[in-house]
């Protein structure tokens, strides 16, 4: 049982949250989202606290689902299986094959993978057997899968959709969630440079694109390019990890809190820092590469010069793919986890239109000068831009050891193993879903897909709409109709009209006998925010019985309703 | 990490496992798959056994996935996506909505739902938050969802798909798992008697009958029936629970155990248990349902009466919608859940042809006769013979107090709550899996969707390749290409070829200036369990680069291959 006091403690995180996002001015959808978890919230304390106070009252069960969690009711389902069908039809047009792994891994799989970040793993108890933890990305357990061998060659694409854990801070309303599905494409084996790469940055505009998430940046950098860039600033070769996650962390603190960071937590020269702070904060494209190859003490250093030769090929590739007008090349994405070897990447969702890198023809900016407080407090503001909206909602990168981690260290004899290459992107659907979900309920989604509704105007007729509705989804036609014995008839048509059902069939006594059945079309309309059933005056059409299902299917409404459109038009 | 021990008695496990299903001449594909299992085991034992052998050695990294759990590779997921498709299809033809719960539940949630199997429930370590717990099944998280008032109105039809979690013996190749995934249905509200109820079971059968499963039979019984029945024979009140779950152990165990059970363990008269084994060997349809009816000491009994009058309105319904031939009132069916209230139903697929009740024109077997010895231990076969095949493959019944429980839990105020009547059922797909993979195997099925594979006749040609794959992609079609700079010409045929894509389409240097590729088809067949494909003299097909994406798209065989059909005809 959750105490009134973790509970209190939420509640008043939940409070804070809902007042800062009024003063914001945040989107409707995302306030009310705010607002109904406040007001569980708050009724959840007082079930908690009634049932405590209440001395001889037993303990009160909390209604909730855990914290970070939440249930997808059917409107909401309904946009969730529209992005998750147009994520899978991106992976089959790319080549992919799916692969599912469980849910829980072998506690010993997951760790050394995530850096600062494995005290977010969820374990579950030994309950005499296996220690298991909840997987907490798609990539590891794919690994672990290469590793024994499963993919029939060494060459593949493979694909997963599904959830994965992570006990965070949730902020729920922007889909920063505990549980949390993402999907995964990636691709092994030993191909010609930066070809896989560019497939992958390809396949992820392709489907941002038809997911129609609005105006999107990838942003990218190289992991042997920073590790380079450390090197060249004097970073201590042990120091290079801790301080490539301090950089990770520019997305979300100002410059100033991360040299903070850099110097007071992990013990780095403010100097040194401050070599860093100049090269970070550039984003451009091939201007900046340029620029950066012009730099003799980054191309001295062999990973740099590597990092920056491979970011150089990439562009070309890109430029057949037609996409390098979405692609910001940024010294400051650093990605937190371990596993990373070779390109990094991270697509985001401006609130604005993003100003992104022009196909080559935007000039790179300066390198910064020195400035004064006031000016570096302007750059902090500038950081803190890309916080705006939902933020990243996909990233990625190139892990050429994982494998190998996994084959030598079942191997056990200190050899390592020659591994396999690998790189891969994840889709965080929730972010997604969180942008698209407001756009859905403001342009009127449909509640349901059933397309015929079987009324009976006698008395009664269960059993003949028993037949008739089984012969219309035999038929492939969803149907439904009022689970009652003598149903009032404007009960039934209630009922149909509440989950908008287009065609409504009644039967009735005379024309029954005669083998006919009256059809009645209804069509709503969004009016103003409202949705608004088109007044009628349509007596009905007779058709026979018989040729109901084929009269139904013939009908444009049906075409439309049975294209997969789940948005009226 | 799991120690030799346990692996060495999981290895042993499986080896007896193996040498069973050897000698019942088990169907190729299962022994494969347990053939399998006991080498990645065998290889366990072995890296585990070496790394603490080697005295000086690392400790090994075991790479297996979590006891009961497994991968499903590429072609495995074909089937099952085919599998979910059909199952939601069904759904939403019948008029449901989808909804979706996280993968774990606070622990109090859980508690007290499941009877004896309490104990299979998956814990998750207290992290130092909230007591959490794999969800067990998909009913108990959807009553939670209804009483925090999660459907908009109370008369609703949800749908879940997704994992469960059974810390159970696991029995991989019958698609017995501890992680495994189920498909249910349910129908909340009060409707009029038996409506819904008669719903499920159609829907129940439509699906199994669309899915292509084989012979199937709904065994269906009644617990309130079967409470009346324990009554009669004299089973004490604070029993009749225990005793119905010794009962559910019959399509398992055979009926001398099952007494066992009932008399020493749970201490009841043994002429009482004799009483009770009289009654739960009948099995049959509306002749059945006639002889219980002409029974005095039953319908003198309210439950049994009561069971028995819904069971009548039921198989009424189920001749309007034409499956009673599908139907088999079975006594001796119980379930094991605790929070059932009505009827409740199995779906099993047998091996042979079932002999189900056909339609209201079986005879009902006769009462049984006291019995010698040996024909207590024939009929111990008869009980033994629903075991053949995969058995039972959807389950379900009534649980009309469910919901309530929870609002008046969460009320506190020891008031019963009015609740929400509820009937569901749930789909094994791993079962279903189990059955249709072999299946699968032997027609040969597809290893991938890709339908035209780009390679170079040239030198190499990789912008012009990478221009082409986008261009194809963009219009839909499911393109490939080999990621290498310089790729000999076979090597790109042989990489199209693996993946059994159809159309090979070829750039070359002269071609290429005039704007033409050249496309040839390729086609595959299945002779005598082999893949092979079928020889060509076509020379290829000359066609405009920019009439390309419209010509694949007008040839047969794309619209074949982009219908979802994922099996060659």
């Amino acid at each position: 049982m959750a105490t009134v006091e973790s509970l209190n403690a939420e509640l008043a995180q939940q409070t804070e949250l809902f007042n800062k996002l009024r003063v914001e001015n945040a989107e409707p959808s995302v306030l009310e989202e705010t607002r109904k978890r406040l007001a569980e919230l708050k009724a959840a304390v007082k079930s908690a606290a009634g049932g405590k106070d209440g001395g001889k009252k037993k303990e009160r069960l909390l209604l909730k689902t855990p914290k970070g969690t939440r249930d997808y009711g059917p409107g909401e389902m309904f946009c969730r299986e529209h992005v998750e069908r147009i994520v899978k039809e991106c992976f089959v047009l790319f080549g992919g094959c799916q692969l599912d792994t469980p849910v829980f891994e072998r506690k010993d799989i997951l760790a050394g993978k995530y850096g600062e970040d494995a005290k977010l793993i969820f374990d579950l108890e030994d309950q005499g057997g296996e220690q298991l933890a909840l997987r907490y990305d798609h990539t590891v357990p794919l690994a672990r899968y290469l590793a024994m061998g499963g993919a029939t060659n060494t060459q593949s694409k493979l694909w997963q959709v599904g959830k994965v854990y992570r006990r965070d801070n949730p902020v729920m309303s922007k889909g920063r969630m505990r549980e949390f599905s993402q999907a995964d494409f990636d691709i092994s084996g030993l191909w010609d440079t930066m070809i896989p790469d560019a497939e992958i940055i390809s396949l992820l505009c392709t489907i941002l694109t038809r997911l129609e998430v609005g105006e999107f940046t990838v942003k990218l950098n190289h992991r042997k390019l920073l590790d380079g860039l450390f090197e060249v600033c004097g970073v201590p070769a042990e120091k290079i990890r801790p301080i490539s996650s301090a950089v990770d962390k520019l997305d979300k603190l100002p410059w100033s809190e991360v040299k903070k960071e850099m110097t007071d937590e992990k013990g780095l020269d403010p100097t040194v820092a401050d070599k860093i702070g100049e090269y970070v904060k550039h984003k451009g494209g091939r201007a900046l590469l340029d620029q950066l190859l012009a730099d003799p003490a980054l191309t001295a250093n062999a990973n740099a010069k590597q990092g920056l030769d491979e970011i150089g090929i990439l562009f070309s590739f890109l430029e057949s793919y037609r996409i390098l007008d979405k692609i910001s090349f940024d010294l400051s994405l650093a990605r937190g986890l371990d596993y990373y070897t070779g390109l990094i990447y991270e697509a985001v969702v401006e609130a604005s239109a993003p100003p992104g890198f022009k196909s080559g023809d935007a000039p790179a900016p300066a390198l910064p000068k020195k400035k004064s407080k006031k000016a570096a407090a302007d750059e902090e503001e500038e950081i803190d831009e890309s916080q705006v909206g939902v933020g990243s909602i996909a990233a990625g990168g190139r892990y050429d050891n994982l494998v190998g981690m996994f084959t030598s260290a079942a191997a056990g004899d200190g050899k390592k193993s020659q591994g396999l290459p690998c790189i891969g992107v994840s889709i965080g659907l929730d972010r997604i879903f969180a942008i698209l979900w407001p756009k859905w309920v403001e342009r009127g989604m449909r509640s349901k897909e059933v397309v015929a509704y079987v009324l009976s105007a006698g008395d009664g007729l269960l059993k003949e709409r028993m037949e008739l509705v089984q012969e219309l989804r035999e038929a492939g036609i969803a149907t439904d109709f009022l689970a009652k014995n003598k149903p009032k008839f404007n009960a039934q048509f209630a009922a149909g009209e509440r989950d908008e059902v287009p065609f409504a069939v009644i039967l009735g006594g005379d024309e029954l006998l005669a083998g006919l059945v009256t059809v009645k079309e209804q069509r709503w309309e969004f009016v103003e925010g409202k949705k608004v059933k088109v007044a009628s005056t349509d007596k009905g059409t007779q058709v026979k019985r018989s040729e109901l299902a084929q009269w139904l299917k013939d009908t444009p409404t049906f075409k439309t309703w049975s294209s997969g459109k789940l948005i009226r038009e």
